[in-house]
């Protein structure tokens, strides 16, 4: 434990039963600053247009009557949607009051909270639609959403307070919160106590009903687990959730929902007790955390979708507006910030809102500052990770992911050594994310399908070496939590940026070495992306590996003879059994390429093997008897039989497609004479021509100083 | 004929020797109006950014050698796009000319000119990659292109006329527009004199030549045929080509493609000869095929994409910039035509573009003006057509596409009353479109594919009945070009839009009636799409109604249980051999739903036939050895076996999905129990309840004046 966490620790003890006078609100809006904000609402067009879309939403609710039905369904059915739309009133009723003062948003509040205390206690400790009762709300089907619930409401009330009489508050305390506090804190102790994202929204809603309602008991359990000895809480989370680059294991998905209950509780920590220093607690942890969660999507907005991500999700998202302005207005961010904070399109309505508008009123946003980086994951940052290559501008970039962070917990999937690439604003070889229909109740209540499992999780559906068609660690969530692939190098700069792991655990006997690298050769505006993927074993194996494309094949070194007759699953288990076997190709020569139209661009990846391969195309869709599964394609390079095998491939963005004007340029690649000179434990050495220049790429597994270089 | 065209040819006939006094520049530009053009290309938005772009060509084009390869590839070939390159840089650089009057753009596109002089003849006549010798092009692998390049060239040359040497002028018009023209109007005779697309850009090429050389034999050639009897040429060309309601039978891809050598020849004929009023020739029906032509389109731009076409063609193309620029300025089309080019970000450097970008400067633009509108098709417009609905504003606009209109010659489909469907800016009921990668040298030379003929064109890949697994006229194009559907109604406004079509000569004893209308339901934002579909014949007969989806499918009223461990293709012929099948399921109770999602909006069918039905689910990828089909999914509503059917369907657009926030609402249907009351010859009566309230929908097939009700 370093000494300024001590120092955090021990001031945060100090002050147990010290809080702050009680004023109203004081929490993302606080009474000082709400003068100021009320002016800015007039003035700054982003915040502006966010309070109207706020009082917008709070007159929708206003002009609808209050209806708060017995909870019966799960998420995305009429009660979940419903009690959803309640607390969303709340919260935008209760900013709508302190902005316009108009005392009917502050009624609303209060009869709405009323109604809850009138029937809140008697709903079942365990909801219908849960499938467990440790893991059940009260008012929707997971105690996740009670939490995010509660989190809101108490905003709400925190907002209109003053203008509630003090026999309502009685009852609104007495019925409703402390019963929801009792509810998260006993009967969902498990969740509460849960180093976990849904553990961060229970001691959120927790601590800041603590504050609010002055309770200085609920602030320590928020802070410290229910036995408040620090074990579990609110700075456990702090320590352990992140790594020291502020990734959260679960991947950025998961991330950026998670980051709002810190994001909202540090807040109010820093209103209530600013002494505690919270937001440089664990050296600015938190800011990193917006950073990586930042730094860790394209510049389409999307977040790299690896474990189960929801793909539509982007920087856009409400979490991250929170995340955003509180950075920049609280936490030193810079003016690039502003960058994100305008394609959000808008603002917090709030102290931090105000600051983030009229700076970009005042024309300081910077273009954000994609990076290549390493983004280490474990509390100690010694567990792998994540590396990000970045190359060209934020309207053409290419960026490869490269996954060798450790399992990410129950939504981590088999995918160590994974890729992630793009280009052109467009996935080029993609992850499938997880397979769900969020909140389409239809689809299995909007929850996670069983493909998620079989398919989504599997090794074979990502941009990575599978071994014997089985899954890294045979799927085993638990084993595979117990280690994470070490990285080997990353080099973020330069004429080749490079991303380097290995893995040697998923498959027992069987060693894995791969390295990616973006590779600028002169005269090419686009840089290569070369990828060397190295198995190693004393004993014989399949091995293939699958490239997740999109787009459409338009043209192949070596005659693809899709199946015409009939189509088989690749495999029956380890996802395999989802896949339609289209066509198992061997390429007579070892080399060969694949180019891809995607986009108004061609894709061609040049691919050798120490052995020769087979080329096999599938396409998502096998065994999937009730439509679970979104479509998808891969082409998979396999050797069938052998011991030591390298997959290179040099993936080379060419040409233009302009459809409207049906013009086409540069559908040709220029890259030629792929070649593996050696490779094995000590040496890659491939070479390649580009317009009859020949280049090498040399990796040194053994010299970190000099671990990859371009020899022109 | 009517007594106008009478007036219009003979006024053509006295002027047979009548030319102009030569000027130049006298196309797009003109001497007159040159000074003014300057001018606003410094002052009007869209001209001086439309310039730029040209002089950016012109520039780019100065800074490379002038570089005249010997023809020998197919489309997209290097040989085939440099010769693109040189069209393009003589016309840019003949209005740089004009513009900046720099004389290096001149003395470029003589060099041009003369090098190609120096090698024209030396071309063979028939060229390596050309599969025809009567379609042969001697610069391009067909004829077409080369009347391209010469209908833009000669431009560039009169640009510049003024700044050759006489000398110079001499060899370049007799080495190479004499030769190009003898090329075009003798070796490819049946192009120049042929009653299509191609032939307009022959006549466009020759007569162009014909006036700028000042040679009357080959304006007479072009406007009357390589015979002068009028038979062929453009005049015939503009009485045979389009409809009355300027509807190119080809359809709107190719409507938008002819368009352009139309409109460029017309405005020469009108500089030249303004006394012949080509403009209004045949009342005004160069203004009315632009106009329709936009009118095939949805709100995204992409021309509605029936018979041979591809499909991310938009309103915004070239073409449609010279269309939209010409009505405007000099055939008094309205305002909102300023909407359409202000989406296409451009004008024509010319005297046309400037009044347009003048008027959208000055705030002129509204927005343009999508109608519900019947478009005749056939020369007399009494060969069917296409139906076209729509509701909605611009942003958010359903639109019912009803294609009744005749074969459409060498590129129609055998899709004989096909329906399309679109909302919410998007496909909901789609069409595949051509099978072809156009100007991918890759795939067949960018050339049609052979699956265009094989799936493309036949009837299964359509939304409409197919007959016994085979497709109308069993595809053959001479049969199916001999009838059109009849249009038995049309009704572009009220509550209730509908159009209703008959087909008899498809398949031998069956009679097909299909009607489909746009609903309004007092209380319901969006349109219902409701479609009947009635089939009738002495025999018993398969009929199969497939609806081509974009999306995935998340709700059935019945389970659908797809195929899990192997596909086989639908069927062996006629795109059933390029279907997979993937599920066929008996719908119990003869009607049921099915609800895609599909750009964060649900849409759901409800159907019902008069006797049960199968649903089956097919995806596009069988027999496709060589990777040549796009993927697409159907599903299709069957009926194995009676004599006569009735499909009944409708469709709520409902619902949003936000997959930023994560939030759903509206994913059920409130549309239930729908029953086909009665349907026969004479009356369908349907009825279903919306939110409790039952709706009848009768049509009288019989009752032109009373064809359709809504019954509250």
């Amino acid at each position: 434990m370093n000494y300024l966490k001590k120092v955090v620790i021990a001031i945060f003890c100090l002050n147990f039963s010290i809080l702050q006078a009680q004023e109203h609100p004081n929490i993302m809006l606080s009474k000082a600053g709400i003068e100021e904000v009320r002016e800015g609402c007039n003035k700054y067009p982003l915040l502006q247009k966010s309070f109207a879309q706020v009082k917008a939403d709070a007159d929708k609710a206003l002009g609808t009557k209050i209806s708060i039905p017995v909870p019966n369904d799960g998420g995305g059915g009429p009660s979940h949607e419903q009690h959803k739309r309640n607390y969303q009133a709340v919260l935008a009723c209760g900013i709508s009051y302190q902005i316009t003062g108009e005392i009917k948003y502050a009624d609303y509040v209060k009869d709405m909270l009323l109604g809850y205390a009138s029937q809140y206690e008697k709903w079942p400790l365990k909801h219908p639609k849960s499938k467990t009762s440790n893991q059940s709300g009260r008012i929707f089907w997971q105690i996740l959403n009670d939490c995010v619930w509660q989190v809101n409401v108490i905003q709400g009330y925190d907002l209109v307070y003053n203008a509630i009489n003090s026999r309502d508050r009685k009852i609104i305390e007495t019925r409703l919160f402390t019963p929801v506090v009792k509810f998260i804190t006993e009967t969902s102790k498990e969740t509460f106590n849960r180093i976990h994202n849904h553990g961060t929204w229970a001691v959120a809603a927790v601590g800041l009903t603590g504050y609010v309602m002055n309770k200085r008991e609920y602030v320590e359990m928020a802070l410290k687990g229910s036995d408040k000895s620090g074990k579990s809480g609110y700075l456990a989370q702090l320590d352990h959730l992140f790594s020291p680059d502020g990734y959260y294991t679960e991947g950025p998905y998961y991330q950026r929902y998670a980051l709002l209950p810190f994001m909202i509780f540090a807040k109010a920590i820093n209103q209530y007790e600013p002494q505690t220093g919270i937001y440089t607690y664990r050296n600015n942890i938190l800011e990193k955390a917006i950073n990586t969660s930042l730094q860790s999507s394209y510049t389409n907005g999307a977040f790299f979708p690896v474990n189960d991500a929801i793909k539509d999700k982007t920087i856009e998202s409400g979490e991250l507006v929170y995340g955003v302005d509180l950075a920049y207005a609280e936490m030193g961010g810079g003016a690039d910030l502003l960058d994100i904070a305008q394609r959000q399109g808008r603002v917090i309505v709030s102290d931090a809102g105000l600051k983030v508008a009229r700076d970009v009123a005042e024309g300081k946003a910077m273009p954000f500052n994609y990076k290549s980086l390493l983004i280490t994951d474990g509390p100690a940052g010694n567990e792998g990770g994540l590396g990000v290559l970045r190359s060209g501008s934020n309207k053409d970039q290419q960026c490869l992911v490269f996954k060798a962070a450790s399992q990410g917990m129950g939504h981590g999937h088999f995918d160590r050594l994974n890729i992630l690439y793009y280009d052109n604003g467009s996935e080029v070889f993609l992850d499938y994310g997880a397979a769900r229909f969020i909140n389409i109740e239809s689809k299995n209540d909007g929850e996670y399908l069983p493909e998620n499992k079989t398919w989504a999780k599997q090794t074979v559906a990502h941009n990575t070496i599978v071994v014997d068609k089985t899954s890294a660690f045979k799927a085993s969530a638990e084993r595979a939590q117990q280690y994470h692939p070490e990285l080997i190098c990353f080099k973020g700069e330069g004429d080749i940026q490079a991303v380097s792991g290995r893995e040697e655990n998923a498959w027992p006997g069987v060693s894995l070495v791969r390295t990616s690298a973006l590779v600028h050769i002169p005269g090419m505006s686009k840089a290569l992306l070369v990828d060397v993927f190295n198995a190693e074993s004393d004993k014989v194996h399949q091995y293939d590996l699958p490239f997740w494309y999109s787009g459409y094949i338009t043209d192949t070194s070596f005659p693809v003879r899709q199946y015409t007759k009939e189509l088989k699953p690749a495999g029956d288990k380890y996802g395999y059994q989802h896949l339609w076997l289209n066509s198992n190709d061997s390429v007579a020569s070892g080399s060969g390429y694949i180019t891809v139209m995607n986009n108004r661009r061609f894709y061609t990846t040049h691919f050798a093997g120490t052995s020769p391969v087979n080329v096999k195309l599938a396409s998502i869709g096998a065994n999937d008897p009730s439509l679970n599964l979104f479509n998808g394609k891969a082409f998979i390079l396999s050797q069938a039989g052998t011991a030591y095998q390298t997959f290179l491939s040099v993936t080379e963005s060419h040409g233009k497609i302009d459809p409207v004007a049906e013009t086409t340029t540069g559908a040709k690649s220029i890259v030629s004479a792929l070649r593996i000179i050696r490779s094995d434990r000590e040496q890659t050495n491939i070479s390649f021509d580009v317009e009859g220049k020949t280049y090498r790429v040399v990796i040194n597994y053994k010299d970190k100083n000099n671990f990859i270089q371009l020899i022109k």
